[in-house]
């Protein structure tokens, strides 16, 4: 019998605790022995809860308990749940969680942690909830080089994209229904349409790709508040959808770069068709190719599910599997990751006609005409482009509104 | 340094000799140690070939060296492989192989004997060439039950139908093409055209799922010679694809069904959208949801990468990792483990008036009337239906001529 520890009983610490008992059977056959929570570690009060007897407030009662084997971590946030984290791992506990910021926040500290204790810091629910992505492509493509990686990791942001597409409604209209629907906070939706939450999930992926932290502070981020029903009409027509998508890829000149931005997605590509809550994330592998990974990207019991298969794994081979799944520490760059490779490139105008837009910002396609607003794709412009299209626009008294660039197929 | 030999050196077999030294230093980082090609058998002449010195035509050559700890199998077929690689285990040599043929054929009785010698017997390149599917299958999903498999996994029909629906080409000139691209063999195409190839990949995976082997021979398989332009034209205006569907899904009663046949696929699910030579595997797991692997299902590199990746793991970790990559042997039925559940089935048949349809085949929508034949899309029909309705076409004189069911969404 293995017993295990969750710390934060929220929303996918809960789905840990059914998870385990609803596939008991079969999680016991697979980790060779059966699975039981023996503790939940959380401030609030649940004496009236069934589970009453498994909840404690103290963490050191979990780390004196020499049968506790791995502890889930379910808290969120970086205030609590990293100093419980180094504690675990310190104990020699593995530790399984689906916390993405602290896994971006201080993914090779803990890596290097838990190495150093020979256990395992395992993380695959951080990115895309239950949909297996960060196991694949540690394991599967170990013989491959990953060169490239385009990412919808937000599920909340895609939805509303997908209902103002379908349904012609405006940011505010649809980040109300996601609100009511419980996908958006409704306090402070921030970290999902400001792409806060992308950036986390891109800033591990790419750490894993290239072998060293990627800081999310160093990945220029910007979320969809921008995006009109107009824009996305607009890219109907050229054969594209607007999602966020959260990107890494390798530069020319050996360095690497990163984003988090809405772009003209081309309907050719396999993202484009991710609609609702659904996640996807495109990998270029230099053997293999592009391979896409694609699932529900949130939810209690998906997100529950990863990190049970984590606990699994966690039980069955402590740190000796995951030599893969580690990345170095890097410093800070004073910088951005940006990338200055000049790509096609969205525009919406205002204040300028339409019929000037050819000689203000170069060869493209004017899209549409609104009068005092136009839309139009520049065939290809690099950021230092862009910034001159802005300058003549506004000496000409207009305004450079949006510019979404256009993912390649 | 750790050695390994492989066994038969045609397309895929060159393919991981390419990719162990294109990738060399990834892979010892990700191995723990430089991963050497020692011996490669193969019973053709290489003596021109600049690796001349690695070949052998002698099994025991590579079965009597103590440094070799990994064998490839990549010779295909049965014949010789199945008794090659049952040597191999019983050396206590882990073996990985890209050979469906043979997994679907024996698995059971291989993994059984990989356990017995305490060694790993690994085919994530079975299935998907090179995406991952058989490794996020078996461990990120080990916390769910899977109750249903969707998929896409021969490239060559999915090409040949994406051909002929973006083309208007019928069969045999799409099977042309395919083979004129290497797609498709030249002297038998069967494999590819009559679905046996994705039996076996069903068979693997369905085996997977349930815990039992489950027969080649066993499932019913239905390949895409019969599918005209005029079909593909018919389901595009129900808004959905032709594909060749390999599904496998949990009876009601406990008992599990599994096929292979040409379907129409709504274009809402994820499945319809995946052309030409890349396959997908859209996974139903209990607590997870859907999940789809995408990428291209065939080539020499992609799918040595996958074998590699195998190795890595092998060299790793040995029989240790792979408790839950197992499956128990099972007697072959006498019946077919089809599926008598009603659904929405296209028909196409001859002889008829089409204004007769509805009355003949229950309600539903006439898809297109070309006078002598007619396409019509039954509501709901179990396959006892079905053959009513052939008999009442007999009747009037007239011929079913294609049924096509239709996938849920």
């Amino acid at each position: 019998m293995a017993k295990i520890a969750i710390m934060g009983f929220g929303t996918v610490g809960s789905g840990v605790l059914e998870v385990c008992r609803r596939n008991a059977a079969s999680i016991a056959r697979r980790a060779g022995e059966p699975v039981e929570v023996k503790y939940i570690l959380d401030v609030r009060d649940f004496s009236d809860s069934p589970d009453a007897a498994l909840f404690t407030k103290d963490l050191d009662v979990i780390l004196a308990d020499p049968e506790i084997r791995v502890v889930v971590e379910t808290i969120g946030g970086t205030r609590f749940a990293y100093p419980y984290v180094r504690r675990c791992l310190e104990s020699g506990r593995s530790v399984c969680t689906s916390n993405k910021e602290m896994v971006a926040t201080y993914g090779a500290e803990l890596l290097a942690l838990a190495r150093e204790h020979g256990v395992a810091f395992l993380f695959e629910a951080s990115v895309g909830g239950g949909t297996p992505i960060i196991t694949p492509m540690h394991q599967c493509l170990a013989a491959n080089h990953i060169s490239e990686i385009q990412g919808i990791v937000n599920g909340t942001t895609n939805f509303m994209l997908t209902k103002m597409k379908r349904e012609g409604m405006d940011f505010a209209a649809a980040l109300k229904i996601a609100q009511q629907l419980g996908y958006a906070e409704t306090k402070d939706p921030g970290d999902d349409v400001d792409g806060r939450d992308a950036c986390r999930k891109i800033a591990i992926l790419g750490s894993l790709a290239c072998g060293h932290h990627l800081y999310p502070d160093n990945i220029p981020t910007r979320g969809i508040r921008d995006i009109t029903p107009e824009d996305i009409e607009a890219a109907e027509k050229l054969d594209c959808a607007v999602k966020l998508i959260a990107w890494y890829r390798e530069k020319p000149d050996n360095g690497v770069a990163a984003g988090v931005e809405p772009m003209l997605v081309p309907n050719s590509n396999q993202l484009a068709g991710v609609n609702d809550v659904f996640n996807a994330v495109l990998m270029k592998g230099d053997m293999l190719g592009d391979v896409v990974f694609y699932g529900k990207g949130a939810g209690k019991l998906p997100t529950a599910s990863a990190v049970v298969a984590d606990v699994i794994d966690a039980l069955k081979e402590g740190s000796k599997v995951h030599d893969s799944l580690f990345w170095k520490p890097a410093e800070k760059l004073d910088g951005m990751l940006s990338d200055d490779t000049p790509c096609a490139c969205y525009i919406r105008t205002s204040g300028v006609p339409a019929a000037m837009l050819s000689s203000v910002a170069g060869p493209g396609t004017l899209v549409s005409d609104h009068g005092d607003t136009a839309a139009y794709l520049i065939r290809s412009a690099s950021p230092a482009d862009l910034a001159l299209v802005k300058e003549k626009l506004s000496v000409l008294g207009g305004t450079l509104s949006l510019v979404l660039r256009m993912l390649s197929e």
